[in-house]
C-alpha cells in the first residue's frame, strides 16, 4: 500500500500582524503555529520525511524551527507567493516521491488541525476512493466562510461567501481548506490550474471544481472540531486562538481532576501533563515539556518551563527551567530554579533563592536568599540566610561539593572549587576557600569588637532628634 | 419553646471530581465548602451542638475540619451511602435528642446556603405550623431542578423534570433540596421511606409527598437568594461556584467603597473585611480572616491570609500569614512576612526582605535583602541590605533584640542569642556574637588589603579581549 | 479671531463611592479623571491658560493636581454645589475674559473625551455659527439619557428620559452633556436660568432651551466615540470605565503590532506607546509616561512607571520606576529597578537585585541577591551574589564608582564614599573601605580555620539520629 504525506504551507509573511517575524512561527500558547500543526500530523502517524512544509518569507526561520524538531522534515521554498496553488505546485518533486499514495495539505498558521480528524479524513478518503476529500465544519456564524453545498455525502461545490445566493448563504458548513488528494488526482488537478482572477493567483480550491469536473469523486468530511477553521491574520486574530486554545486545554484538566480557582492569567501549553488533585493558582504559566503530579499546588504567580514536578509538591510564586523536582518539595515564594537543576524529595526551599545546574538532595533546608550554582549538597544540609557559592572567579566556572547534613552558617560564602565532607559546620560569615573534613567546624572571621560610646558620637544629634 | 436543629449531609466522595479528597472539603475561595454551611448556620443562630454533619466518604478526613471549628459539633456516619433520606436517618438519635424542635436539612457541597434564607424560611415554618418548609429558588434557566407546583402558598408537588409535563417544565421555581421540618414529621415520613426505585436509594424528596397525602401542611418558601441551589460535582461545577462567590463577594466590596482597576486574578474569601478607599490591585488573593483598613493599597500580586492591616498602608508584591501589619506601613516589592510577625505604624520594608516571629517597632527600615527572625526590633532602626538575624545554631532557635535607634551595617551576621542596647551600630560585614551596649560600635572584621596588578595578572587576558 | 476656551467642571464629592477624595481625582488606569480631560483638551489644541476648572469639594486637593500638571490652568471655586449652571455661572470672569470666542463645557469626571471630537465639533460650531452645539452619541441601549430630538441637523430639544413620550423613549441619540457655546450666548443664557425645580439647582441643560427660544442657532453634533457620555458616580462605573479604557487601549496596540498572550491582569495607561513585535505577558502593569521599544518581552507579572525601554529587551517579573533601560537587556525574574537609574545596553540582571539611582554601563552583570545603589558602574563588571554597595553611613549618602572590567567578588561590601578603578577585583566576602588602584586585588577577610570533630560533637545527636 502506497504511503500517505503531507504539505504544509507556511509561506506567509503576516503582513497585518506588524511583525518582522514569518507568520507560522507566531506562537499560541508559547509554541510556533507550525509546531502545533507538525505534532498534530506527527501523532497521527504522518512521519517526518513524508511531511513537505513550504516556506515564503524568512524561509531561514522556517527552516530552522522545522529542522530543530527534526531534521528529516522536507522544505521547499516558494519564491513568489502566487496563491495557494501555486504554493502546492513548489511541491511538485515531493508529491512525485510519494506518488500512489494521498496527500494531506495544511495550513502553518491554522494551529488546531487534530490527529483525530487528520485520521478520521483520511478513513473516509480512502474507503470512498476519493480524489479529493474536503475537511468542513459547522458552525453557528459561518460568516464569511465558503459554503459546502452537498448532494448527500458527495460534494457538489464549494461557493465563496462573495459568489453565494442568499439560500446558500445560510448554509453552515463551510470549508477548513484542508484537503486529502489522491496525489494522482491532485497532479492532474495543478496542471489544469490558472490564475485568470482578480489577484492574478493560483487557487487551490479551484481544484477541487476542476475534479469534479473530470468525473472525479469528491467529498467533503465534516469534523467534530471545528476549531480547525480558525487561523491568524492580525494580532487581534492570534489573541483569539490562544483563547480559545487556552479554553480548550484547561476544559481537559478540569475534566482530568486538575482544580482551578481561577482562570485569570493561567496558560497552560498544549504540551503539559498535571496530575489530578494539583491545584493551579492564578497568575501561572506552564510551558513546554513541563509535566506536574497529583496533589501539587502550583502558583500563583508561577512560570513553569520545561519541568517535571513529582507528587504533593508546592510551588509558590517560582520560577523553574529545564528541571527535576520531585515529590513532597515545598518552594517559595519567590524562588528562581535555573535550568539543570534536581531538587530531590522533601526538599524546602523558602524566599529568594536562586539554583542553578545544582543537584539538592533529599531534605534540605535552604531557607532564605540564598544562592546555590554548579553544586551538589547532600541530604538534611541546613543552608543559613546569605549563603553564597561561589563558582566563578572570573574566568571560570567551579564546582562545589556538600555532603550530608552539613550546617552552612548564614553569610557564608563557599569558594568553589571546594569540598564540604559530612556533617560540616561552617561558622556564619566565613569565606570557606579550603576543603573542610567531615564532622569538622571551618571558620574565618574577625572576633568582634566594641568601641564604646562611638554611635552616640557619630549618630547623636540623630538620635536625639528621633527622640523629641 | 423547642428548640431548632440542623443535619448537614457531607458523606459525598466526588466521584466526578477525580479527588481522593471528600467532596465537602473542595474549597471555595480557599474555605471548604462545608464550612461555607457550617459558618451559615452559626450565623443564623444554630450552634455547635445542635449541629449534625452526616459523614461518609472518608470520614476521618471531615470529621477533623468539623472538630477543628468546634468539638461540639455532632457527627454520624453513613457506612453505605444509599441515598438522602438513608444519611438523614443516620442522624435518628440526634433528631430524637431534639425532640419537639425543627430541623434544617443541609448540604455540605452546597455552599451558597446565606443566614437570612435559614432564618427567614424558619420564621415562615413555625409561623404557618407547617410540616415541612422547602427552600425554593426562581431561576432564569431552571434546567433539570426539580419543579415547584404551588397551589397558593402551598406547595402542591415536587415534580422531578423527567417526570415533569410540559406545562410543568415552564416552572421556574425549583427544588434547592433544602427542607425545613418539624422532626416529629419527619421521623413519622423516614419511617414511611422505602428504596423501591430504580436506583435502590431513599429519597428524602419523597418524605414530602408522604407528608402532605397524610394531610400534613407543606409550603414552599421562595429564597430570594438563588445561588443556595448551586453545587458542585466536577471541577467544572467547583469552578463555577469560585467565579459566583468571586462576583458577589467583589459587588459587596464595591459598595462598600472599596477600588478595583480590574478583578483579573484577585480573589477575595467570603470572611475578608475591607475599608473604604482601599484600591486592591490585580493578581491579589486575600483569605482567611484578613482584615484590612482604609485607604491602603494591596498588590499587585500579593498575597494575604489571616492578616490584619491598618490605614493607608502599602504592600506590593508581598506575601503576608498570620501577621498584623500596622498604620502608615510600606511593603515590597517581593517581601514575605511570615506567622506571627507584628509591623507597627510607619515602618518601611523594601524589596527581598523576610520577617518572621518578630516584632519591628515603629518608624524602623528594613531596605533591602534582609531576613529578620525571631527577633524583637525597636524604633527607628536603620537595616543595612544583606543583614541577618542568625536565630539558629543547627540545634535551637534564638532570640535577637535590638534596641531602638540602632544602625545595622550592611551584611551584618546578629548572632542569636544576642541582645544590642539602644543607639548601637554595628560596621558593615560583622557578624556579632555578643551583647553591645548603649551607643557602642560593634565590629568584627578585617582590615583591607591592596595587592597591586594582582587582577591584571588574573584576569589581563579577558580585560583586553573586551577592551577590543 | 477671539480664541476659544473651556470650563471643567470637576467639583463632585463622590458620595456613592465612598471615598475621601474628589470624585474627579478617582483613577481610570492609574490616571486621574480629570487628568484625561485636561490632557484631551491640550492635544485638541486649547492651551492651559484658556482652561478653567471649577472646583468645589476638596478644592486644594483638584488644585494640587492641576497646578502639577500646569500652573496656568484657571481654578474658580464653587463654594455651593448648586448645578451645573451654577457651577458655569462661576467661571463669569473667566468667560468674560475670553469674550468673543467660544467655550467648550467638559466634566471632569467623564474621562473620555478625546481631542477628534472636541475639534470636530467646534468645526460644525464655527462654521454654522452655532450659539450652542450639543455633543451627542448614538447608543445601542440609550438607557435613562436625555434623549435629542432633531429637526435635520438642528436641535429641536433634549428631552429627559423622565418626560420623554414612548416614541421619543425610542430615539437613541442621547445628549452628552458637552457643549460648545457662542460665549456671549452662553452669558446671556445664564442670566435668564432659575432653580425653580424640585432640586433647586440650576441645570446647565435649561441654557439649550433658552437660546432656542430666543431664535438662537442650536446643533447636535454626533460623535463616533459614544465613550465621552460614560462617567463614574459609584466604584462599580469606576470599574468598568477602567475595562472600557483597557479595552481600547489594547485594540490599539494590538493594531499597532503588539503582541499579548492574554489580557488578563494586562493594564496599559493611555499615555504608553509600545513597539511593534514587543510581547507583553500577563500580570503585566505599565503606567505614566512608560515607553517600550520594539522586540522586548515584558512580563509576566511586572510593573513599569515612567520608564523608558529600548528594543529587544526582557523584564521578567520586574518592578521599574522612573527609569532608562536600554537594548538588548535582560532583567529578572523578581527584580526592583528603582527611580533615577540608567541600565545600558547588553546588561544583565539576574535574580533578586536592586538597583537605585545608578548608571550601569553596558555589558555589565549583576547575576543574584545584590543592591546597586548610588552607584555609576562600568562597561563589563561582574558583580558576585550578595554585593551590597554601602550607601548610607546613618546620616549621609555617598556613591560608590566602579570602573571598567572589574570582577566584584561575593558578599562584597563597597562602603561609599568608595572609588574602584578599571580592572579592580575583590575578593569574595571583604568589606571595600578605601580606593581600589587600577588592575588591584582588594581582600579584606579573615584566613579559614579548621576545627575539627566540632561539629560532630555540637550536632552529633542530631547527625547520628538523621541517619537511622
Amino acid at each position: 500500500m502506497a504511503e500517505n504525506c503531507v504539505v504544509i504551507l507556511a509561506g506567509g509573511k503576516g503582513t497585518r500582524m506588524k511583525t518582522e517575524h514569518p507568520k507560522v512561527l507566531c506562537q499560541v500558547l508559547f509554541k510556533p503555529m507550525l509546531s502545533w500543526v507538525l505534532d498534530a500530523c506527527a501523532t497521527a502517524g504522518l512521519p517526518a520525511e513524508r511531511t513537505c512544509v513550504v516556506t515564503g518569507y524568512q524561509k531561514e526561520a522556517v527552516e530552522a524551527l522545522v529542522v530543530s524538531k527534526d531534521p528529516r522534515y522536507q522544505t521547499v521554498f516558494q519564491e513568489q507567493r502566487l496563491g495557494t496553488g501555486h504554493a502546492v505546485m513548489m511541491a511538485e518533486s515531493f508529491l512525485a516521491q510519494n506518488a500512489g499514495g494521498n496527500v494531506l495539505i495544511l495550513y502553518g498558521d491554522a494551529p488546531f488541525i487534530d490527529p483525530q480528524t487528520i485520521r478520521s479524513s483520511l478513513a473516509v478518503h480512502q474507503q470512498n476512493q476519493n480524489a479529493v476529500t474536503v475537511v468542513t465544519a459547522e458552525l453557528k456564524d459561518p460568516a464569511y466562510y465558503g459554503r459546502i453545498v452537498r448532494e448527500g455525502d458527495r460534494l457538489q461545490e464549494i461557493v465563496e461567501y462573495k459568489d453565494a445566493t442568499e439560500a446558500q448563504r445560510q448554509i453552515h458548513e463551510v470549508n477548513s481548506g484542508i484537503y486529502w488528494f489522491r496525489i494522482s488526482a491532485l497532479q492532474k488537478a495543478l496542471a489544469g490550474l490558472n490564475n485568470q482572477n482578480t489577484q492574478n493567483e493560483y487557487y487551490l480550491t479551484d481544484t477541487i471544481r476542476i475534479l469534479r469536473e473530470s468525473g472525479e469523486k469528491t467529498e467533503a468530511y465534516r469534523t467534530e472540531n471545528s476549531r480547525v477553521i480558525l487561523g491568524a491574520n492580525s494580532r487581534t486574530d492570534l489573541l483569539a486562538l490562544n483563547e480559545t486554545a487556552k479554553q480548550q486545554i484547561i476544559s481537559q484538566h478540569l475534566e482530568n481532576g486538575v482544580e482551578f480557582v481561577s482562570l485569570d492569567g493561567v496558560l497552560i501549553g498544549p504540551d503539559v501533563v498535571i496530575g489530578p488533585d494539583t491545584c493551579i493558582l492564578p497568575g501561572t504559566i506552564l510551558r513546554g515539556k513541563t509535566v506536574i503530579g497529583a496533589g501539587c499546588t502550583i502558583g500563583p504567580d508561577s512560570l513553569l518551563e520545561d519541568t517535571i514536578v513529582g507528587d504533593s509538591t508546592i510551588l509558590n510564586s517560582v520560577q523553574a527551567y529545564q528541571s527535576v523536582i520531585h515529590d513532597h518539595v515545598k518552594i517559595g515564594p519567590f524562588c528562581h530554579i535555573r535550568p539543570n537543576s534536581e531538587i530531590k524529595s522533601g526538599v524546602k526551599i523558602g524566599d529568594f533563592v536562586e539554583v542553578k545546574n545544582s543537584v539538592i538532595d533529599e531534605s534540605t533546608a535552604v531557607a532564605h536568599l540564598t544562592y546555590v550554582g554548579d553544586s551538589d549538597v547532600g541530604k538534611r544540609v541546613n543552608f543559613g540566610c546569605g549563603v553564597v557559592t561561589v563558582n566563578y572567579d572570573g574566568l571560570h566556572k567551579h564546582r562545589t561539593q556538600i555532603g550530608d547534613d552539613c550546617f552552612i552558617g548564614c553569610n557564608t560564602n563557599l569558594v568553589a572549587p571546594v569540598t564540604l565532607g559530612n556533617g560540616v559546620y561552617t561558622a556564619a560569615g566565613s569565606t570557606i576557600t579550603d576543603d573542610v573534613p567531615d564532622g569538622a567546624l571551618a571558620i574565618a572571621r574577625s572576633r568582634q569588637e566594641i568601641k564604646e560610646g562611638y554611635a552616640y558620637q557619630k549618630l547623636g544629634d540623630k538620635i536625639r532628634r528621633n527622640k523629641k
